[in-house]
């Protein structure tokens, strides 16, 4: 069950309205990386958790940290939509600028949803559950989470670059200190993961049930041998238990499909003498 | 600029067709983590990769490779859906083997695509470009590329314990042991770039810029300290910049919200003093 | 901020799994009416309320409830799942019944959650934002509410009647009665706004500037008159502003419209007489 | 069966060009709560009314009227189009003004529609038919039709209050008129079914089976009580049933959820004694 | 404006409910090429018309007829529902068959919209309006018309012969003849502009502003030769202005791409001397 | 199989960077009708071929071209994007034609790709497999073919119109020739097929079995009679099996619906006698 304080985890005040940057911000909010995503990835994978307790407890503190985070967001983009300038059409006409802020915000934010912020990324896209992953199995799901808080850090710090607002930045700051903890929390929780089972995910598949003769080989499948010179195309794999390998002229393994013709019922083109259209069935 | 030669990378031949397995099967072809995100996601970070030729050229060879994949499993499922039951319906009355079957089955399987595969997952959602990224931080992609070959794997493993089709799981058998390598793969590529900058991305924003006090902290956002117990509560921080620190009982640092009155022409709720609804405004 | 505690707002606990019935719930909890929209729903529209305090607060308190049932389905749904027959393929041979349960279960409950619950509805389709609506405008947004907490109601009434399950059914007695809370806060709350302003959203907008000899008629577009034995089609508005009016035969009161032709640099289908198709250009 | 005449409901001419205001108002035909929706809705509720003749007719009725607003709404964007500036990026950069307008365009009214309105948003995103509701229940579907209304006019309102165009504001001022009076039909659809039943929906269900003793209490899920200020926190319930309770300060009355580890061919990870890493299984 | 008659353009009465069957007669109605598309985007077509007043008129004729369609499926599905076993769960034990019939249903024709039809397609996916194009060119949006006549008439054959039941197959055989009409219709468009200007699409770009060194070869990607034998290989062009030519070896034509570093607020990956990752940057 | 040549089909290099042009160019890259669409859809068709060999040959090596389009419009859009105006914001304020410029950007070129292409289309909605078709019957997919050849055909040239970059136009030319090669190798094609089956797809279903009467009538379902002058209103069919006949004024044949009530597990509104509201149940 889930309680609430009025107060933000950290202040979220700009400088002054910003409309053109509102629609932007919206991307760490409801984007693909934004704080929606990682708010309902952490709650679900902490709620389908079967057993190993510790994880779950820290899945759902992150998961609810992170609704904190939508909340600062959505503070911060109301203000920054504070007086949008939706009457100015006509003065417009005589000022450029004023024009140029009109074209670009985001419509929504006056139409739809009264200078409020939306669930939505820096693009007007809704935010959708497809972005989020909860496997069950913690390794893959902890791999998604690093994942997620790097491009996440990543966002946050263009978004910062993107403005001279101090309050933006203000607050800007503490989300992307946020994400340094969070990375630094996945690579623990991966660590200690990886010291109890295998680096592959899954690590309870049986190793003679998988085609071991292409399980370590890099296949060049292109002109030029650039990529041979990367760690993984020679030395230890990093699971330890084999050699890379490089193969600079992969060739197919497997047959030239052909397929049976569909039944009738299917009503396909039927077949013909194919190199003589003139020859009819 | 791309070539195709008629031979699959691998065997695809099931034993016997198998429309609900079909069905499956188009998870890991269609989904969210199936071979059309991985074949996208490696050609567009590849694509727009910017110096850094080696990585480049590793990109395109395995988003190469990965459209061969598509290419296996659009044949297998072709196969799978040889001959299913459209025209049974009246037998069905008289063989609940029969119905049980035809209810699994994707209807689309029939009706749209007339037993050929489709772009989609196992619930008939399509494929949508979300799912992939290409931020053109290499490190944050490769962590993108690690999990969806975590997870691509599992799904598989998953897929190869739901048949006893031998044709099916050898295929399988091909993909997991594809999916060891690329893990691995991914793993020693993030090793190598970890190696030369900071585990933490973006790793060219100052530190002094982030709020540095709640950089290394674990906020415990709920009753009980079960998370308290792992690696990322306490001890040298992954980054080796800082140690964990476990705040028991986090406390909002943030102000209470409160935002000003929409302008007229938004023409939002008239504001009124709440506590007494017989005052009108 | 918020904050967690382990327990769930009420008991979650099914007499036994059934994977076909999971699909089912799933529908109450991503669906378009399920729980996760009235948590985002309330949630933005406390988060974006400019002003009027009490509303505010009485949102986030009901949003933040909604986030615990969010909790109570996705833990019913992973029990309803456990042990879901994955295995038990080359059986189904045998079992006809088993046969149907597997094609009834959604694959993904499998393949992707690994037995645990997803944000989807019950036809896999994923949750997106625009199920929600936050408009700034508190009367309008109530009306949206009222008819979420109506529509889901229904729903979770529908899935009452859908199982036997002892456990299922005590936990859905308990959303029942939260929803039929729910409608009444609404309407209570709707009762409040609507005596203090005009009924009609927005209430500010100029009674002059609309079209007013349309505003309170009933038009009659198909042959046949049943639809003027309603209450809108006589008697005193529900404004008080007016009188509801009958027309029998609406006709148009605007042009036959004409469009100009594109200019060149669009490359439209050129213009030519229409009437004389040999008549070349 | 539906018949067409070529005179639109209402005059739709602008005054002049303006490609910006086209893309704003898009929002009013393909967006949540635009014509399309509104016509698609009271369409299919019509079509699928089972019984109650005279909704099903006035249903219909109004379907078939909002199909003539979206054609007015398709022929103003048209016009508004005209002649939009495509060539003249050269121009542009010398005519901030004219660079302005261009940015503030939906690129697609010149590159997929050429000049031609779309079934799209004003972010550009396409109507899709999850912003519907049928279910059946009519006092369930005609609060969705009160709240789509009151969202509708709204958002016209905030689209007129952009523009001084008297053509556009002309043909507005009829479609604000025309949900003046939806909003009011709704209400006295609405009063006459609640008259007929209970209040709330359904009202088929027996009240014994509702978990009664939370069916009437508002739950303070934050800290501080400004929500018990409002009508929905004290006196009698809307529905006359009974008399609204605040629970200030409401307490978990579930489980701490502790869910079966998964069985092995899910793959999940390994479980492992939680508090010693080092410890392996 | 449009106007309204009850009765149906065709009779729509199945023999008996088949809930199976009504989940995939979704498929022309909701889907990618069902009756929704078409009314869409003929009507959509016709509304953006400029000039051509014939073509606009006969775009709306068949716009109008196709939301006739569309009313007579839904009419369809809805009967097809009458009275789902929704309460059956239990006896489902003991009867396989019925078991079967529930798994292959659509969940959501229960939940969500009380045994009415919806509009989604097969797999319960949304219509949505993506689906649909209106260019301005006719001749482009003709061919999308034959192409989506084509695809309708498909589907409606295999899920005629997916059926038994004389009424479902009665107006089924009307949908078959009309899409027969349109089919010719549109071909009879195509031609009546293809003679009055070029067959390819827009007829008015200039020819030396293309590329024409490869404006009429067939380029062969893959190993082997089959598709040589094809009429699009040789002989005169379909346009009659050039000779087709068949690239045995296409060669790449343009440079090995090479991207600028990005700058440094991108925060991309740093450049470092990709072959020896010892060498720190 | 496939395999990679670094060097592109075509040169793509533009003259200068213009972050606004780039996002219009996306359209074409990963719209509805773009080049993903495109070599997804032509890859599916080929691989889904049931016999037919030359044609499963023929779509593999255009599919295959396909991808190179792809390659070439990513690196196009990268370098259009090289050093876009991030950081730029506080000299906008000053600098009214970068203001324009920024607004006119997709922000997520900046915060989420990184100056990196997208597979989305202009308006930044992404790209979705349900763009794409592959039905098993050749002839429909053809006419699929020709017109997504079309429609990208239309949408390129009228992209060169909005530049005036060298770089650019030169590659827009080369894929404006390869569109008019498309566009005239899927007319070969459907004149091949079509001279061996009937015009009508599909052409195996027995002439009989549709309800001939109105396989061969345009139906005037509007005032007016300007679709009476059209080729398809009178004269030979096209598929020469009949004489097209003009409907003035087409009727209704079906029943004027009435559908039983819903069960009672569905809890739809009560029946009451619809005349009198005050006569409840």
């Amino acid at each position: 069950m889930f309680y609430h304080k009025k107060e933000l985890q950290y202040t979220a005040k700009p400088d002054k309205p910003d409309p053109v940057y509102a629609k932007k911000l919206q991307e760490v909010l409801g984007g693909q990386f934004g704080e929606i995503t990682v708010a309902m990835q952490y709650l679900f994978q902490g709620w389908n958790c079967r057993g190993n307790e510790k994880y779950r407890d820290m899945l759902l503190d992150i998961g609810t940290e992170e609704i904190a985070h939508v909340e600062m967001l959505t503070t911060m983009i109301a203000q920054l939509l504070d007086s949008a300038p939706v009457e100015a059409q006509e003065n417009a006409a005589q000022d450029p600028l004023l024009g140029a802020v009109m074209g670009g915000m985001n419509p929504q934010h006056v139409i739809v949803s009264g200078l409020g912020a939306q669930p939505t990324d820096s693009a007007g896209y809704p935010w959708n559950s497809r972005y989020t992953i909860a496997s069950g199995n913690l390794l893959a799901d902890f791999r998604a989470n690093l994942n997620a808080e790097s491009q996440g850090r990543l966002q946050v710090v263009r978004l910062y670059e993107s403005t001279t607002d101090h309050g933006v930045r203000d607050m800007l700051s503490f989300l992307i200190a946020r994400d340094t903890m969070h990375q630094n929390q996945w690579m623990a929780a991966i660590e200690e993961l990886e010291q109890q089972q295998s680096v592959v995910v899954p690590s309870t598949f049986p190793k003679e049930k998988e085609k071991q003769e292409v399980a370590y080989s890099f296949m060049n499948c292109s002109e030029g041998t650039q990529s041979q010179s990367g760690r993984w195309a020679s030395g230890k794999s990093m699971d330890n238990q084999s050699t890379f390998e490089y193969d600079e002229s992969p060739e197919p393994m497997g047959q030239a499909p052909s397929l049976n013709p569909a039944p009738h019922y299917i009503h396909d083109t039927p077949l013909f003498s194919s190199n003589n259209p003139n020859e009819k069935k």
